[in-house]
């Protein structure tokens, strides 16, 4: 954060800035998508909807997993929120009572550990590494295990690792939290940005999960603030008052331009995007390898690369500060994600263009004196 | 919540329903606001801003108090906000810890009780009637204050009684609640739609109030979910955090459609709105009365009536749910705005035109056997 805030200030001061550091694509929002926002406006579309979103889209959020997995799911268990930040805080405000524990991995996306003392509850972080792919497993989660532990969450592709969870791996952990009553959230929301592996929903493997998703990523709408959950079916009556409570209504105008998200049209335009993040992630990561940087695993989704840089400091604070100051390359440290060895990790965003990464490349090589 | 669930269930049953229980304008959102919604699409202002807001937004608001109410605000200290319902999150969020009360009135709007539950703080309502247009007073707050209170809450106008809080007596409360080193809130949240008595804001009384506002009311723009804060300065930077981690941003097409709320055009539109608001009331309000409703005073602001209608029944959610299966008109029933006296008051909203108000009071005279 005080790096964005000083990266921003260097622009402003007219310093050229390469950025790493970004967590939005750098994309526009898709022209179908845009042009139904622009369309919704027109005819009014303007006034509160029911809290849970208005029918349309959550039938429509429902066939889009019909149609991308064959997985069913009924449009009743479909709530849509403001991002799937509001996704996040309902899950986190209907599950956890005060003292009850929620497991999620270090490093992780920071303001997950925020929505769990929002609802009074203990985030507890399970440190992950290169041996697990930086992700949970049935084992770890097993040993972490209290009787305070409420939920277990993991996301997937990963916000900062890029990694994924495997189907047999997820239904383990399932089989795990089950066992022990307690409940599984999946972080869906960096979904569809995925470049190997098998794609798959947590959706599909048990109707116990509450599964959570965006229109910021894949779908390039971060501005628009709209995400959505799939929730148990005996958990929507609770899910619903909550967000009657705290936001009345997602977005009036983004609802009806997300119906298009899902039309061939727009598919064509996001999977052409999804192939350029991969080009720009086979680009970077070879390049970051050859200077020192190890990420142990090929990180398969997402558009982040996080990167042991312990061989070439001790101190990722610093190093990210000192390469802003001196190269004008913004990277995010390790901090940013917990306190799992962040000293010893910074995290590549490739939210930009291949000839800027290049040049942020450039820089890097310069800043570690091998150009 | 059941009877509005019950009313829509009705209405597609294809029952003529007079809606007399909508908290929402009726009108769309003005056309210059409409207009600049579109033009930011075109733009692609679609991306994440900062937590608190873009700087123009900020500093319209800003402006908006000088020219409106020749008062100074530091464009600094105005946070955006995904609707008010996002600042009063952010205002519990800083300032309640677990334990500490909040006093508001009863009757209230129902989320402010579950904003400072979602803190872990006590919302303690104070029971107000018509001696005191119900709404607290220095008086009332004095008498209720414990070692455990943090704040006070006032709306003005208030949901649901339309009643207004004179200057002298806000500043009077604030000259309590500051003695005991509180912090006072504000909802001005339907501020502009107020039909005598004097117009002035919070912010002109003292730097140290909480100030909450929202476009969805007098600006007509409930479905854009945005509304702002004015914040203490040293308060700022923790709502700025708070605001970082659980919203990321407003809505970013919202903010730039709301540019256009202040400008010369769209206030024109506004103010006659306002007129033909005021033009409801004053039919609705002598209508009601000869009916045998109370309101102990002209309520001067919002757009709701809050009616005592203990002479025509002693249970008036019984009385809205058969008023709205006889007769299709649907009211609020008073427990959804607390515990004082529930049973005997209903409220008004007049957000329909007059000639559905008009039917309105027909079947209501009918109903009570009076046509
Ligand atoms: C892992 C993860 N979860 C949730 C979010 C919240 O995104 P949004 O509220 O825009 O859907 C983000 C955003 O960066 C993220 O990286
Ligand atoms: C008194 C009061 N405060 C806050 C709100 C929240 O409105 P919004 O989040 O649309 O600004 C409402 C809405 O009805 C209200 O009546």
């Amino acid at each position: 954060m005080e790096l964005l805030a000083r990266a921003r200030q260097l622009e402003s001061e007219g310093r050229s800035i390469i950025h790493m550091e970004v967590g939005e694509p750098d994309f526009p929002t898709p022209d179908p998508i845009v042009e139904a926002g622009r369309q919704a406006l027109m005819e009014d579309h303007t006034h509160y909807t029911p809290a849970m979103g208005i029918t349309e889209l959550r039938e429509a959020i429902a066939g889009h997993y019909a149609t991308r997995f064959g997985c069913r799911v009924d449009p009743q268990q479909v709530v849509v929120t403001p991002g799937s930040s509001g996704a996040l805080q309902l899950v986190m405000g209907v599950l956890v009572n005060p003292g009850e524990a929620v497991l999620m991995a270090d490093p992780g996306y920071p303001c997950n550990r925020h929505f769990v003392y929002l609802a009074g509850g203990d985030p507890v972080t399970v440190p992950v590494g290169p041996a697990t792919q930086y992700q949970l497993t049935a084992e770890l989660v097993e040993k972490a295990w209290t009787p305070n532990t409420k939920a277990v969450m993991l996301a997937t592709p990963s916000n900062p690792t890029g990694t994924l969870v495997s189907r047999q791996a997820m239904e383990e952990i399932h089989e795990v939290v089950k066992s022990r009553n307690g409940v599984l959230i999946i972080d869906e929301i960096y979904q569809g940005l995925v470049y190997g592996g098998e794609e798959f929903t947590a959706a599909s493997i048990a109707d116990d999960i509450f599964v959570i998703n965006s229109f910021s990523k894949y779908f390039g709408m971060t501005g628009w603030r709209l995400g959505w959950m799939i929730a148990p079916r005996e958990m929507v009556a609770a899910v619903d008052k909550l967000a009657q409570n705290i936001f009345l209504s997602p977005p009036t105008p983004s609802q009806h331009a997300a119906l298009a998200a899902f039309t061939e049209e727009t598919q064509q335009i996001l999977e052409s995007r999804r192939e350029a993040f991969r080009a720009r992630r086979d680009f970077l990561l070879p390049k970051l390898q050859e200077l020192g940087f190890e990420m142990a695993t090929e990180p398969q989704g997402a558009f982040y690369l996080y990167a042991n840089c312990s061989s070439l400091t001790g101190d990722s604070f610093d190093f990210a500060m000192r390469l802003l100051e001196e190269e004008g390359g913004a990277i995010t440290p390790g901090k940013d994600f917990g306190s799992n060895r962040p000293e010893q990790h910074v995290r590549f965003a490739y939210t930009t263009d291949i000839s800027k990464l290049e040049e942020g490349v450039k820089r890097i090589a310069r800043f570690l004196g091998r150009s």
